[in-house]
């Protein structure tokens, strides 16, 4: 694997090497034909002069080549200041076609909204070839990568838990169901049995990157069937303040890192800031939150709505909590018992956890969990789940350490941080009409 | 969060502190109350003198406290040479239950061969408590970890690809059918066409980890119907030797990080030596192979089992690479076509592609991809696939760079670098007839 990097060229000037690329661009004028070369990590153009008796061959190629073929070119590096791409051109002495392309591209990659997004969608592998959607993918990755050196800092296992289950599981959002051998299984909604199955074993901080499934029948612009979460969960917790700490810590630690790698082009592309904040996100109680935007902005809603966030509510309290904390987080507390998980631990009967919004919308949900067994089989029962949960209440019955954890889940974030669609948001999107590519 | 984690105990001598961990065990004499308490990094002794007023209360919840509760102790840490256990012996001024256990757990987790596997993954969250079982997924982290950090270095893009899929894809091996809504969606058996998808797209090195969905009613010491794939592929490859260069330059820098971090516990834990491997891995011909195996082994086949690696070759190609090499790895190439799948690139009608063995076990099949269309077409055709490959054969239309990859399955090489079974090397097992917990 000896390819050049794109990126590298200008330690190249004047050497004779080897490139290869996909052809962005072909300007075939008069005396000259122009080629502009794309790989991953940036472009350059290639110069032909159609008069030279060696390049006879080169130039017939480069005539019928279809743009997007793939061609590997040999020749010289030189520096030029009048081209206006980079200021260097590679003068080829020879030009194969590595792949070559259709005449003829079923989307414009050039203007990503040239089509509709699900006409682009068909073709994924080529919508991705345009810069915009290119790149969302190198930032989501490094935005990963960094959210899990963090957690390695601070000594997390991860872990890789089943994907097929045994029972319909916890949430309220349907569930896949799989033929397995001669019965059923379903797809996870969430690893969040098995994180906390890991914390029963005494992992005292497990996390996992991994998709999660929701049967949702839905078609909003922030919903999929299936997306990578970003899970964790840590043992010995004080209360689920220390849950909103760390993921306060590690979201500006990753957003940090991704504003140093990718700030400039975020700009550039998405005009977009990456904000790494600097302050405390600004935390407020369900309840506060309704008569703060009933104050500011005489947002009302009924007294039933007050019980849960409203789209409209985490879009104000975006709002909010810019003008008052110049935050783009705002951690809202103490929601109602029945509006969260029976596995979240109560005090005088509030639930111990959080929502985070980010930019208007709901990232995270969070909480410290019940631990304790008993406490735990009476908000199951409470709830009128049984059958269906209690392989899990088991994890409990036999010492358990106070925990608690929270997801994330990447696309939406990526979407947030980008200003994008969740259909843009993710590498390959899945929803209730969605299979393909 | 600012639990004390007992691997730091020797930082906290004659300071008064609160600990917290499960209880492994309690001696309960005549004038002295000895716990030893447990968290994931270490063990430490908790010493309650029987005869002070003060430590009534304590010694009485002790008297009663089932093995395995989790408790929370206050005091101070004390430097005492004659406490076997690492030399400290914590005094507790206070002691509380935090969660406590079942008085009888329904498993020895202190002999893991007292029960068979199947018993004990029953109940594997305190299956997982017994050392040898815990540490395996510390292990497996710290290997996971180190695979991306060298995939990182070499800037690499993690992708997140469905596991949802419309057409019943490549692999001979049995899917799983998913009801999606009013139609059939398909587990994905590996990331295989999305990660070629995303090299089309001009991502030219992509690489995730993720599950992996295997429909097939076997039970052998090493199959799983779902396990964890390290998957990667990338592009302007001169041949399918760069894929084979890149997985051993992988595999040793990973082994060398887990060795540094690892290789005492290892040893110590399940007797085995990790191997940094210090030379090329041999590569040699499936059919020299055969060839040398009769030679020095006696070991003969039919031709019919030429065609591909019997188990029983996988095993003395390790002997033979041992003996001749010392190595603990293999490669193995020059397939017979029918035996590799359609994608593979052929060369004089020879797979270009590779098994890796290790331990006497297959670990990896890597090669480089065919990525013109015509060819992979006609390659689809021979192998009688048609309408389920069709919107894959559509991602090389376009142009494609050259390129390749491999897998490697993470639990595998967990299970072949510590010796164990698969169902000890993940973290909670998948097979026919097992989808719990």
């Amino acid at each position: 694997m000896n390819k050049i990097y794109f990126s590298d060229l200008n330690n190249y000037i004047d050497k004779e090497i080897e490139l290869s690329g996909f052809v962005e661009n072909i300007r075939n004028i008069k005396w000259v034909q122009f080629l502009v070369l794309r790989d991953s990590t940036d472009k350059v153009q290639v110069t032909i002069e159609k008069s030279l008796d060696e390049n006879k061959e080169m130039v017939e190629i480069v005539n019928s080549l279809p743009l997007e073929s793939v061609v590997k070119v040999t020749g010289t590096l030189k520096a030029n200041e009048n081209v206006r791409l980079r200021g260097i051109e590679f003068i080829p002495t020879k030009l194969e076609v590595v792949s070559e392309s259709a005449l003829e591209l079923p989307i414009n990659i050039h203007d990503k909204d040239a089509q509709l997004i699900d006409q682009r969608l068909d073709y994924r592998w080529l919508d991705l070839r345009n810069e915009y959607n290119f790149n969302i993918f190198k930032i989501q990755s490094t935005l990963v990568q960094y959210m899990r050196e963090f957690l390695y800092k601070n000594d997390f296992t991860e872990i890789h838990t089943p994907k097929m289950i045994g029972t319909a599981s916890e949430s309220g959002s349907e569930v896949f169901e799989v033929k397995y051998f001669d019965r059923k299984a379903y797809l996870a909604q969430s690893p969040q049995f098995y994180k906390q199955m890991a914390i029963s074993s005494g992992y005292d901080k497990v996390f996992e990157v991994a998709p999660v499934f929701r049967a949702e029948n839905s078609n909003t612009s922030r919903h999929a069937t299936e997306f990578t979460s970003f899970d964790l969960e840590f043992a010995y917790i004080n209360s689920y303040e220390d849950v909103m700490d760390f993921e306060e810590e590690l979201l500006v630690y990753a957003l940090k890192k991704v504003n140093e790698k990718y700030g400039e082009l975020v700009k550039r592309i998405y005009g977009k800031e990456i904000v790494v904040p600097k302050a405390k996100f600004p935390r407020i109680k369900l309840n506060d939150l309704y008569n703060v935007l009933e104050e500011r902005y005489n947002y009302k809603v009924s007294e039933e709505e007050k019980n849960d966030l409203t789209t409209e509510a985490e879009k104000l309290s975006y709002k909010y909590a810019m003008e008052e904390f110049d935050s783009e987080f705002i951690f809202v507390t103490d929601f109602p018992k029945d509006k969260r998980a029976f596995y979240h631990m109560r005090k005088e009967d509030i639930p111990q956890g959080y929502d985070l919004i980010y930019r208007g919308v709901e990232i995270t949900t969070g909480a410290q969990r019940e631990h304790r067994y008993e406490k735990l089989i009476s908000q199951a029962k409470e709830k009128g789940l049984d059958e269906d949960v209690k392989f899990y209440l088991e994890f409990f019955k036999y010492g358990c350490p106070p925990h608690g954890g929270f997801a994330i889940g990447i696309d939406r974030f990526t979407m947030l941080t980008l200003g994008l669609t969740i259909k843009e948001a993710m590498f390959i999107f899945r929803g209730p009409n969605r299979l393909n590519p």
